[in-house]
């Protein structure tokens, strides 16, 4: 088998990557860089980048004219495809299905908690007090998912386990039999208006970017919980802030945001009806990672379809 | 339809239940007691009780003599099945198919929770630290329930939907076919030594009392996570406390305990990883209860086949 050269880009663990794909799984050729620096040091004759956070101006440079597939370690990539540093003829590919479990299985974590207030039977148990009350259920209540895609599917399929009402929205509509009740992008006021939770999942386009506005947070019931694991910027955050501070909303659970990691000044941290997390729902191990790396690497050099495949047009 | 005399028992709210049965649900000759006391002096000439921790000596007292049928608000009746003080002729009946979402949400909301590290995160709000981990998850686990009757049943339903390894242990062995692999009562060591978490959903018999002993405890993975939500007499509670101050087990789940409430001066209360809720794991609404017993009293007065009806000699 061809063996293109490799660089992976990672802030935090290229070497342990690296390690892992030349050690444990073969591949061969691969450098590590950490810095844009160290990237640009090693970029020349790189044929693939497997990256986080690829520094993306260097795809400008004539070191990158040799790089030809740019495999995302991630599930989202509005960064990649609004890039204007890439060629037109360089191949983009993310993550698909790798994050179905971990963000459902985040999702239902937070929703759960909420509903089940194990706040409250953590204070009582730290004062030793004995205070029995009737939990709320999932059961019953109307979840809807904003997005369709492997991940939204997933989430999905864990809400029927839990004898949920499950609405839809998506912009292909591909998915729309899954749910009890699909809408399209048309239909957002009254999708959001129908639910007691509402979770995005969607990806980021021109179509998605703030589109959750303050005309849209009014319209969701007052008691409703949002949770965003899509990306930050499908939120007009300033207005989230302005509702919640209006005693709108029961809870907002976010693990992505407008811009990340959170400045520290931001009111979200402190809001009290609003879970803050690092981005951290769809974090997947180096390894999982790995793997679907040297497969879809296999694909690549064999000339298959690649899994994750970006249409750059559609945006993901 | 005959309208046999009723009497409502609930320390807490038997006033609430009989303005519920009377005025919303349409049954009349209802009495309220919420003291032993009270109880003793409206007995005479009821026919049916409607109860919540019933003082059982009254039941052996001649103003009981009229008593032809026990309605519990409840889904375990340990302590009636094994009272002496109910004549052999009275029938018991219990709560079923009620509490199969509430516990299952319970179980679902603390394994995810300790799983995904819910307090990590909070913490690193708290301290406005953006500190992205990898949380673990449920998908691959091997979870066992032990009690496979229709709570223990919507247990192995959600596990399925977090793609876990479902292992189950039943006396009766009637539900086996639901489980990937199905332990017998003579089997318990092999059960507990293949499992990641193992959730008590038990009823209290003769034959499960302190079977959850120190031997067994160590059997378990260091790393497993117990769930009682049962009963609390399921587990030899000082063997608990032992094997978890000797570092044993990753964490225990205890919504029920050998007395309760849980004694004020209980290790369980502070042991770093145990986490004690106050027997809410089944609780039930009133309404909901009403509307159970008002199914359950038609079939009486009918004399068709009680909801529940309990088995005095198997114990549940």
């Amino acid at each position: 088998m061809r063996q293109p050269k490799i660089m992976i880009y990672s802030p935090n663990d290229a070497t342990v990557y690296a390690d892992m794909l030349c050690n444990q799984i073969g591949v061969e050729y691969v450098q590590a860089a950490s810095t844009p620096e160290e990237a640009a040091e090693k970029l020349d004759g790189t044929e693939v980048i497997l990256g986080w956070k690829i520094p993306l101006e260097l795809l400008a440079s004539p070191a990158a004219a040799s790089v030809r597939w740019i495999q995302s370690m991630g599930a989202g990539v509005d960064d990649l495809v609004r890039s204007s540093h890439i060629a037109p003829h360089v191949r983009i590919s993310r993550v698909v299905g790798q994050y179905s479990a971990p963000m459902a299985e985040y999702v239902f974590a937070h929703l759960l908690a909420e509903y089940q207030n194990l706040n409250q039977m953590k204070r009582s148990q730290q004062n030793k007090e004995w205070r029995p009350f009737v939990p709320e259920l999932l059961a019953g209540k109307t979840i809807g998912i904003a997005g369709l895609g492997s991940i939204g599917s997933e989430m999905v399929r864990k809400a029927r386990a839990f004898d949920m009402t499950v609405h839809g929205l998506s912009y292909s509509g591909k998915q729309a039999h899954l749910v009890d009740r699909h809408f399209g992008p048309s239909e957002w006021d009254a999708f959001v208006r129908s639910l007691d939770c509402l979770v995005l999942v969607l990806p980021l386009t021109a179509e998605t970017a703030q589109v959750i506005n303050r005309e849209l947070l009014l319209a969701m019931k007052p008691d409703a919980c949002l949770v965003n694991v899509g990306r930050g910027k499908l939120i007009v955050e300033h207005d989230l802030i302005d509702v919640l501070r209006e005693g709108h909303l029961r809870t907002a659970i976010l693990d992505v945001f407008e811009h990340e990691p959170l400045s520290a000044d931001s009111a979200l941290w402190e809001l009290p009806q609003v879970c803050v997390t690092p981005h951290l729902s769809g974090m997947n191990t180096d390894e999982r990672i790995c793997r679907y790396f040297s497969e879809n690497l296999k694909r690549y050099v064999q000339n298959e379809p690649l899994m994750g495949a970006v249409d750059r047009q559609l945006g993901y």
